[in-house]
């Protein structure tokens, strides 16, 4: 039985999705949002950290899965993503927690079934996989397809007969 | 009395610089280089975190400045140095230090005199203001200016009279 984190961090608002998983069964615990607001930056990231030192402190996860970005919108976005990445990451690694990354393609490859899929057709799988009784919130069901991708990807590792412990090939 | 840490993120090296300041007077106490190397993500964002959080449990500056980031290369490059700037923003607001941001342009302003100065001058000028036997590394230079303009600025504020406490008008 593993506790997985999935995070889907964004410079106003970081979507955060708790699941146990066990074998091909999944169980979902918690999801939401970090709202950042308006506050200026250090502020801001602090307030990402903080509240995933206490997702973390709370659920206890094993492992933390977080979106992998390839091709930002623009310089300006990428820098403002890239800090809110940061923070959040290095509150993972401070926690001892190892931190896996997966592209949008591979998350809705893994939840959907193909990589082109659209936004709600995630949040509609998630919401089929995980029995929840209504659709997350957006930012929340894309975490919550990340830590399901997360999931599927180490229950085919486990099929492989390859360590737990082995990371993926682009792991961080 | 005042101790500030400045420093100059980025993804493979961030240079820090330690100095105080009194008034008109300033004096320096430490500068290098965080070396992250090739390492996965994860653990160069630790490596910041970690380095910054020694810095500050050894020197405990009450203030802490770094570089403002306005024109990025290119998104991937932002990406990489925003995800870096998280890690060192995030770990200063955790010990509590204010934050201060000044753009490339203002530190040359305030070191050099003028805003399109040479790198290679302000390295002149950071040894000759702090009374250097020779000249700090390039990483370490840039934090070291980011520091002395962040002197400079709370002593013209101090000059004009306001609130110690107040803050540059886009802080962070």
């Amino acid at each position: 039985m593993t506790i997985i984190l999935g995070v889907d961090p964004g410079s106003r608002i970081t979507g955060y999705g708790v699941i146990r998983t066990e074998g091909r069964h999944m169980e979902y615990l918690d999801s939401g949002c970090i709202r950042m607001g308006e506050k200026p930056l250090a502020e801001r990231l602090q307030i990402i950290y903080a509240g995933l030192a206490e997702l973390i402190a709370t659920f206890r996860p094993e492992e933390f899965a977080i979106e992998q970005v390839f091709l930002a919108k623009n310089a300006d976005s990428a820098l403002k993503l890239g800090q809110a990445r940061g923070a959040a990451i290095v509150c993972a690694a401070n926690a001892g927690l190892p931190v896996f990354e997966y592209s949008a393609r591979q998350v809705k490859q893994a939840v959907v079934g193909k990589g082109a899929a659209e936004k709600s057709q995630v949040q509609h799988m998630v919401q089929a996989l995980l029995k929840l009784s209504r659709k997350p919130q957006a930012d929340a069901a894309d975490a919550l397809a990340i830590a399901v991708s997360h999931s599927n990807f180490r229950q085919s590792m486990l099929r492989l007969n390859v360590s737990r412990t082995v990371r993926r090939g682009r792991a961080s």
